[in-house]
């Protein structure tokens, strides 16, 4: 099966607009919706719906902490009940447009903080994991490949998909270089599709060590913000659909 | 049937607590559960529905305007889209933790000036009656007895619950006397008392014009706020017991 | 003394960018600074006090309804008592960067849903105009021009700037095309010139009924969004100086 | 001079109601009033300042994290300039009222985890020491008594009060027992006397570990929230009166 390329949406609310959604859903096969705490609301996430339905990408939910003023990347102290019941609200909100919509929710994508923090944090990871499964048993998490919540999320029985960045660089270790570094991201094109040509094919990158590592991954995430986003995602999907006609 | 008698719980979040919720939905036949949006949060959602499947009482969702500031008390200006879209947001929510812990949602009570804009504005009620047929037409839809939202409603299909009050007064052709006026409020125990033994047995109501009028009501509802909430609540379950096993 | 030109700005918060503040404040002479409520936030506003020192452009406060999601255009319900508290709030935290970095308050100028309101309506203007007066007298008060608030504000003996728009059509009677009509926006750029041309020289401009009328203005507003913000920006400043120098 | 007494208020907003303000301002000395970011409003705030200057109590500011739904308890991640920019935001919409009412503000004491962190933490203590020095170098900050914030306020000039609390126990160093202990709070009305009356005379408190210890002290921080606040806070100023005439 060809990798998943998934992209966040629907993170625009009134004046507030992010990123070209319309533009973008074209050369993803998955798409994450905010889901009104840390970003997105009611009217976005309802017209997200009926674009990814009408233009048949998978539907995924978004959720985040409620810090629209730091968009959901800052770190903040919650404990297990509190994150179980925000996935909870979150999903449940997202899941409602789908229904009426006549669609199907695909799969739960932790945004931001959240996200990073159930990477290495077991509790917190947990609370995502068993939020999902009472939802809804049969959503695919997507998590970081090689990441705490990944390994619970199996242990629990859910379906994960392993997620690797087309913009970030890795560790001889596999991990992802830390953003606190200054090449923690690849901003150069040639480079970037070097990079996403080898998860696409050998499932291999380089390392900023300059060594080759292995990278297991269902689902490539490319981000929708960036002077270059749209230009950048047509070239991996173009890529994608190239090597699947191989 | 007896009269089923509503509440509204769920609006306290963190330090801001309001209301008694633990000892009033024991007096109680269904209570009506903030989604977030003008009041409560995901924590206390979670822990309301809860109590709610562990005493037995049926669940509405509560969904107002997003005006915490205001308690979705302050008329805002949204147009159909918005609404239709606010209110399936809501619902998905508290829909999530019903589904969570096996529970039934039984109806949908708008809020504050949603309610209110509902009662007399066609378009709104209108978005307001398609969102809960949309979401889920086995809902039951609290509406405020002879308004206009009532019969939109009805004529969408959906099954209703005509709502009157506990401490309002009314007027000679059956309307609400409006809170403008000094009268508007019943604030005198046994006023109160006589007021909800009419509507329990005879169906009739004295106007402020001291004229007997039918009032057709399969829901009354009590305030969980006010300095005698609980024992008017105590009082009013009372009488109605002891008219059900006459 | 040429007319001022004045531009809303500082609307953006992290992740949410609206407009090219850092360019377009090169082309105006006074902007109006968001406080937070309807857009802005503590940091964005203390770095647009600093680019406006720097620059040397009059600072205003910019205060709105408390309502991000909806971006302070949205008519909402409030007292006088709340809307002179509202005013008070967002003046005086903006003037405690102003105080830091040594500058000084030039004016206020209400925004959307507030702005509009209060040129109708007396009770709303009046409670602006008071909170503009006791928190500071010196301040002018930036006035649709012709309005209910331009009057009140004059009584009340604060300094006013009658304000006009760039790219809104006239009636005959001089007030503006209302925005429901499908001619309310100037949109083609030969005419907007010429629009700001007769502001700027004549006090006139024609009306929609291609009748000449005079408005008049102590200051010209224009709009920092829109797809040619910027390019208009530089020509109308470019006009203006030019006309400056004959 | 006799011990400051001080006293959180103003948190409340329209339904979320907490606390008896209007009581509990008649025991103490000062007040710090919520500035609309953890709690509080607009309205509140104008109320509350009004109350003070007719009570002739002292007036500080009380800033807190932007977090009403967690009350600004909870740890948040934030920089030293966001940090001094959300300070000088919440100082400065006090003043206006302060300003407004002819008023003077007295002192700053921040709220929750910004206090919290700001005993140990250096960069956010001096992100706050620095705001409150450039808005205004007359303010006094209420600081931990031995805390690091203390420090870093007296070596920047500003002066500082020394808080100590009614209810909370300290370890034999002088360090308060964390609130994750069991014991950090007295919760006997007779214990509770005896810790303030050691404070109020001698200097002194018993630690855990039963040694007494001196604290040094300007000002005695009790709660308005909690079922017998109102009356400690009765018994408190009654013992702080006895002793001031002796």
């Amino acid at each position: 099966m060809p990798i998943d390329i998934n992209c966040d949406l629907g993170e625009s609310y009134d004046a507030f607009i992010t990123g070209k959604d319309e533009e973008l859903i074209d050369y993803v096969t998955s798409i994450n919706i905010a889901c009104g705490y840390h970003a997105g609301n009611h009217t976005i996430m309802h017209q997200t719906v009926r674009s990814a339905i009408r233009k048949n990408v998978h539907i995924g939910a978004h959720p985040g902490y409620p810090d629209r003023e730091g968009f959901g990347r800052r770190n903040m102290e919650y404990n297990m009940t509190e994150i179980y019941d925000m996935m909870v609200y979150q999903m449940g909100a997202l899941q409602a447009y789908v229904h009426i919509e006549k669609g199907t929710l695909h799969h739960v994508k932790p945004h931001g903080a959240l996200y990073n923090q159930c990477a290495n944090d077991k509790e917190k990871a947990l609370a995502v994991v068993n939020a999902v499964y009472d939802f809804n048993p049969q959503l695919i998490l997507y998590c970081l490949s090689g990441s705490q919540m990944e390994m619970i999320a199996k242990e629990k029985g859910l379906q994960v998909y392993e997620e690797v960045f087309s913009d970030r660089r890795y560790n001889d270790d596999g991990t992802l270089v830390s953003r606190q570094e200054p090449n923690a991201l690849i901003q150069n094109e040639a480079e970037m599709l070097r990079h996403v040509k080898g998860i696409l094919t050998t499932n291999e990158v380089l390392s900023v060590q300059q060594k080759k590592i292995k990278v297991a991954a269902q689902t490539l995430c490319i981000h929708g913000d960036g002077l270059h986003a749209l230009d950048y995602a047509k070239k991996i999907a173009a890529l994608r659909r190239q090597l699947q006609h191989n």
